[in-house]
């Protein structure tokens, strides 16, 4: 049962473990440096669909077809699904996981989704009202172009702070069984210091990274030192950079241990993506590739993940708003005490 | 601790209460048949903000700071809020809770965002992480207009089946104390039998209450005959005569019990809404109003409440796709037995 632990952050002592998980990606994201970790790599940006939103939801079916098969496990085991994606109205997830005929709950939260499904996974599992729960989230490169930009046909310019929306999808089963499992977690607040340029989301998030990492360092009395990793979700380079500035005025030194889902995923140069990738996708495909394989091979036993959001829509920014950002954490150990 | 019954149903045996509620609603609501109850009715359609899209945000704000003060609460009570609506991103909720510096669990269920809401604020009260949590969601005729059909200035035709976004926001304050609880919960399938015109949603929902009230049905070995009312989202009148059709076939009768909130919020000739009304904030202004006030003089002792969801956005509509259904269901009881 979920136990609070200081203001915050709240503990599943019953450890509800990821026993199985899978990356679905596209064919650039299939090119980079986490390539050989990934479980299905697209041929092309369509996957043989009609519309790229089309081609969205078969990856994150994918995703959970190939999570399930890897733990032995059928949709009618299943008691819940936890499934959002930046899409207008989440059909990713809607049209990915229709044919599922799992209990849906549709979540929102930008580019936290994979943190903040895996949070309510976990806490399902752990209260006990599911024996299993998925997490999964995912984006593509072109849906979230023509939604949240203009249609790549247009050959809008780039600024160097802008980031590359990963086409990707990670899933998770959430449940008793071996396999790293959550810990701990801290759930997001909406922060937003007035950043308005939609070509710099980095900035606008890392102000949320730092709030919700601090509070879980305070409720949990421990520091940087603590973790193996303490990974965001897709902050960049240059967001990444400002949450390292912001931590350590805040006298958490997190420059050692600190790696970006975001810059991880691409090789940023010779791949042209600017301040690295974006996108539920790129934290969720990350997460269930390479940092869940190296804590199953023992190379990460204890590590934060705190991917994070912005909240904006393309209305919101042309009504001048500003970008409120969203940061959801989780701690994911190997260690039973 | 929240426990299942049967295959789908949970119960929460440490019966979460509505402690506190409220319900913001605008003019026209407010000129309609449950005027009396509702908190805090706008003068116009913009509630003095430069966007209809702000005007949205703001009416959720209000709903949330109505439901704090009518329980002696303040933002710092309450550990999470459970939000969604239907703009893209869910920017009702983003910028509208704002402010508060509450942690935020985003959610999307379409129309169906106050049942789910509500059931993910049961869940974390009975589960024990969190002391007080609050669920609301909002709706705006303007901003969904714009956003699903065509701007209001167009003048397009409605047909009759068509349903009339409402204007509003419900929030409840879920935690110990007095008011109707939550005793049993049912989440939502995804239900698509291929229904594919976006003026006739009460037709595309009424599968997946179908479906939930069955699920909860034989999960409780209950039936219609043991609520005070039966009550659904926003099915309408067309979607509400489907719905008994659907539950007749399978052998429950609700048509005693059988409440529709799009059918309840207005006088539905005299205000030529045609089918009724829909969005969030139907069902949300409706339970947060009119249910739970006759629940607390003790008219009503039991009801399920019912919300049901079209998760279809304006570009899956556009490439053919069908209309899929949700519904996600609550017990409310008087009742400690």
């Amino acid at each position: 049962m979920p136990e609070r632990i200081g203001k915050y952050t709240v503990s599943t002592p019953t450890h509800p473990a990821v026993i199985s998980y899978a990356a679905a990606v596209g064919k650039k994201e299939g090119e980079g440096p986490l390539s050989a970790e990934f479980d299905y790599i697209a041929e092309d940006t369509t996957l043989g669909e009609a519309s790229w939103e089309r081609a969205e939801s078969l990856l994150q079916k994918t995703a959970v077809q190939y999570a399930l098969k890897k733990g032995n496990l059928s949709a009618s085991d299943i008691d819940v699904i936890f499934a959002g994606d930046l899409l207008d109205q989440c059909i990713g997830s809607t049209f990915g996981l229709r044919d599922f005929g799992i209990q849906l709950v549709g979540l929102f939260g930008a580019c936290s989704t994979m943190a903040l499904s895996l949070i309510n996974a976990a806490l399902a599992v752990d209260s006990g009202w599911a024996e299993r729960a998925v997490a999964v989230t995912s984006s593509h490169f072109c849906s979230a172009e023509r939604q949240f930009r203009q249609p790549i046909d247009y050959g809008g310019q780039r600024p160097p702070t802008s980031q590359w929306t990963v086409t990707g999808s990670g899933a998770c089963v959430v449940g008793r069984g071996e396999g790293p499992h959550v810990e701990r977690l801290t759930l997001g607040r909406i922060v937003d210091l007035g950043v308005t340029d939609a070509n710099n989301m980095g900035a606008a998030m890392a102000p949320a990274a730092a709030d919700t990492i601090l509070r879980f360092f305070e409720d949990t009395k421990t520091g940087p030192d603590d973790y193996d990793a303490v990974v965001t979700g897709d902050l960049g380079i240059v967001g990444s950079k400002l949450l390292g500035e912001l931590m350590q005025k805040e006298g958490a030194d997190i420059s050692k241990v600190h790696r970006d889902c975001g810059v991880m995923i691409f090789n940023i140069n010779a791949q042209d993506v600017h301040s690295g990738g974006s996108g539920c996708g790129c934290s969720g495909s990350v997460l269930c590739s390479n940092l869940l394989n190296r804590m199953n091979k023992g190379e990460l036993n204890d590590i934060l993940f705190c991917a994070t959001g912005a909240l904006m829509s393309p209305t919101s920014s042309q009504q001048g708003e500003s970008i409120p950002g969203i940061a959801h954490l989780l701690h994911l150990s190997n260690r039973h005490e």
